[in-house]
């Protein structure tokens, strides 16, 4: 018998239905019995992250749907089923980060009563009020930080981390980063710096550029200035980069990258040959803002080049145990400066299910970022 | 004063013009003098390979040619220009391997004056009367094969090699092949039965399955089939494929493979994950047979997985250069059983300027593979 155990708790599910429509909506559920080394922690700040949106919406859009009170209902584009199959029938539930209070815990975890926390729950979703998790999926928040601080310490201050931890691995000497006003862009610019490692900024907009500009980023290109292309070419002729993370993935985003740093290694090879440089040039896509096919014009790019879907927990194997819980301190010292997050707007979890507020954190636009509070 | 020196040879050279227009012709050019350590060898016998065609033709077609005796010119695509622009004015030699006689060497190679060798030619090409090549480019052929039997001893045969090695080092157990039936596909079937790695065999057409299946290839599925989905996936899962090495390289080809890989991966994951598996899924283009775009679906794919652009030179820096004389041992020691090319037409360098014949070796069809003889 667990002490101060709530009962139920309301969780938002995204369920496919065998007739290809997507349902979301919230449930009253039994909140799961921690193990001795468990905590039930109250949600108070939720982070909405793209890869959250991949559980909550799949393919569906959220502009294609019914809305009534407390359910939605979205039909997924038929070409898109049979990548979804798996799903159907399974109630998921989203959310990977969030921070909160534990309010219950098991034997070995009796001391964590009443203190605020952060997790990253790969069983349970977080959308929700309640979140059950183990010793190694949480760890308490420092003084003076809060739950909306701390909300997530996870999902993108340790991309942003592993990112770095990845251009070093993989011997490179430099790195071009797309989206790179994003909250996780941000923390690349202060990582890189703290690390030494040159960076080169991708943005889509003048003033996302201003907002790295005033963070002191120095190598910032603007994709819709008429001069991009040069600009780029410059600016990795000046880092020597040779591996790009790509937050947009589809497209010719990836493909543009990779053909702008092989053209800087073919023109510092000093003679022609027919198949191009000889230097390995890695785009690692990390996110899907463009879900359009990623198009590719091999001829482009060179003798060698990788296109490579990118992913934390990879990163994370490959530096090991001692190096991955480095970096998570390295997180938790840094939440309110390196790894602070930027909000726009606070959402209970009914909001979550409203039409404009979902239309609105759905597009990920650079600049916006949604919490969702359970409490609320 | 090198004895026996030829002062001249005729040689094939491919020229782009600033006005957009590759010139192929024929030129009476000296022969260079060997250094020390080098010999000149009279070639008798050229193998067209892929690779030979991009020094060749670049992005032209032949069809879109002007033929004149001893002058081929064709117009490349506009939109082909800008990639091709190192290139403009330079004469290019087209030819990598060879096989033929030394007439003249330097001091420390006179002794083989009158061998047959075969080689490898990285500063000038092979098509054409003579090379001249150091020690490291060449090798004796074994007593008993003639100069066509061993005209490649390092293009195809060291690919097909370097494709197992390659399938070991990345750990992966199993390798699925496209365009399985060419040369090289047939060498692999005889590489993987010795080695003991399970090879997926993918050809186009029901008399390619024959001959593999006549070599007593396992795994074969002809993407002409209507069940060639569920052949793949069946072949994959048997044999727990988790790279493909793939001559098409264009369109939905990469996509195809990697899509059919991930299914068999998450199927066996026994769990749904709407990030998919984490099984790392490789495709390592090698060819491009088809020289459209490469689109690839990324949600299709699961949560890691990797396009290579794969070439041999990096996986002979890969193994070292120890191991790279064994494979090279190995070829020349099975120039006539497992490492045998088929080769269905051997013509003069003239004829290789003519139209009909070179629209027939720029189709690079599986089954046909064309030998030139520059003695003829």
């Amino acid at each position: 018998m667990i002490a101060n155990l709530p009962s139920h708790g309301t969780r938002l599910l995204s369920t496919l239905g065998a007739d290809g429509t997507l349902r979301l909506g919230l449930a009253e559920l039994p909140v799961d019995q921690p193990g001795e080394d468990e905590v039930v922690m109250r949600l108070e700040a939720v982070p909405i992250n793209p890869s959250d949106l991949m559980t909550l919406l799949a393919a569906g859009n959220p502009a294609d749907g019914q809305f009534s009170a407390g359910e939605v209902a979205i039909p997924l584009p038929p070409e898109a089923l049979p990548a979804y199959a798996g799903r159907v029938g399974a109630p998921l539930e989203p959310g990977l980060a969030g921070a909160g209070t534990v309010v219950a815990a098991g034997r070995n975890c009796e001391q964590m009563i009443g203190q605020q926390v952060t997790a990253l729950s790969l069983r349970r979703g977080t959308f929700g009020q309640y979140a059950t998790v183990s010793t190694g999926e949480f760890a308490p928040l420092p003084a003076g930080t809060s739950p909306r601080d701390g909300a997530d310490a996870f999902c993108n201050p340790m991309t942003a981390l592993a990112i770095a931890e990845t251009v070093r691995l993989d011997g490179h000497k430099a790195v071009v980063h797309t989206a790179a006003a994003s909250n996780l862009g941000r923390m690349l610019v202060a990582i890189c710096r703290e690390d030494g490692i040159p960076l080169v900024n991708v943005v889509r907009r003048a003033e996302q550029a201003q907002i790295l500009a005033d963070l002191g980023a120095e190598h910032i290109c603007n994709s819709s200035a008429p001069d991009f292309a040069a600009q780029l070419r410059a600016a990795i002729a000046a880092t020597g980069a040779t591996i790009a993370f790509d937050a947009i993935g589809g497209g010719d985003t990836p493909g543009m990258l990779m053909e702008a740093m092989e053209d800087v290694a073919a023109a510092q090879m000093g003679f022609y040959s027919p198949y191009g440089s000889m230097t390995l040039t890695q785009v690692n896509i990390y996110g899907h803002l463009d879900v359009s096919p990623t198009v590719l014009h091999n001829e482009r790019y060179g003798m060698l080049w990788s296109v490579n879907n990118w992913a934390l927990p990879q990163t994370i194997g490959r530096v090991g145990p001692e190096r991955a819980a480095a970096m998570q301190a390295r997180v938790l010292a840094g939440l309110k400066t390196t790894f602070a997050s930027h909000y726009t707007r606070e959402i209970s979890l009914a909001e979550a299910l409203e039409r404009d507020t979902m239309l609105a954190y759905a597009r990920m636009a650079t600049g916006e970022k949604f919490l969702i509070n359970p409490t609320l």
